[in-house]
């Protein structure tokens, strides 16, 4: 099954880069503004336009989310945030795995998530986040 | 084997995109400056650090490249751009195939062509483009 995979380097240590994937606060400066419900492992977390349940969360090492709800292409998928210090930067390595079939749409939300990764680099390193609504477009009417 | 894919929405006509992706001066504004080599079918294109050769060019609709010379992960690799007049825009419908594994050093490149394609759009649209090396960074050193 075909996957999206992303990487960006941060220079900021692990922990600040976990903290913005595990707190309703960090989430909401990088993503999408607004997020509700809880970050713990079993929890799920509401995005508005998707809910994602916690897998896994191994302080600043990785991150696991199962989308249950939201757009039918997306129920089911699974995405991974894995941090790696390395060369004075967290390396985020991510993918959205378990997609059905590389749709057109796969293809739109894999050029949105590089956007919303240099999001959460740019929150992280300059405080210039860029999470939806104010996110970075990438078609005429996006 | 994993595919990279995007998708970004240009408000321009294919007839631009299209040049911007067949002629060297067109693709030295959005991907790499200082492009070398020949743009028709069966010839190669030269960006310095990799070689294409030009597989097939449909006018406006397909254009497909074979990587034949750059990074090992490269050499083998097919990329295309699709591209569909929808909704008053040129969709650039993105893929770089027959990767070998889904190594870090993918992860890396579709971030980077999300940048890229991005860079495509702003060029055509607001005369914007980020070819390297003026490209959007993606890591600390890139």
């Amino acid at each position: 099954m075909p996957d999206i995979l992303h990487r960006v380097g941060i220079g900021v240590p692990p922990e600040r880069v976990y903290a913005a994937l595990t707190t309703l606060d960090g989430l909401s400066h990088w993503w999408v503004v607004g997020v509700t419900g809880d970050t713990s492992v079993g929890d799920a977390i509401n995005f508005g336009f998707c809910d994602m349940q916690v897998v896994e969360a191994v302080p600043n090492e990785l991150v696991h989310w199962r989308c249950t709800g939201g757009q039918d292409e997306w129920v089911g998928t699974e995405i991974l945030f894995r941090l790696v210090w390395k060369n004075g930067q967290t390396f985020v390595i991510f993918k959205h795995a378990n997609w059905k079939e590389p749709v057109e749409f796969m293809h739109h939300c894999s050029t949105k998530w590089a956007t919303f990764l240099l999001s959460l680099r740019d929150w992280l390193e300059r405080n210039e986040g860029r999470p939806a609504p104010y996110d970075v477009k990438i078609h005429v009417g996006d």
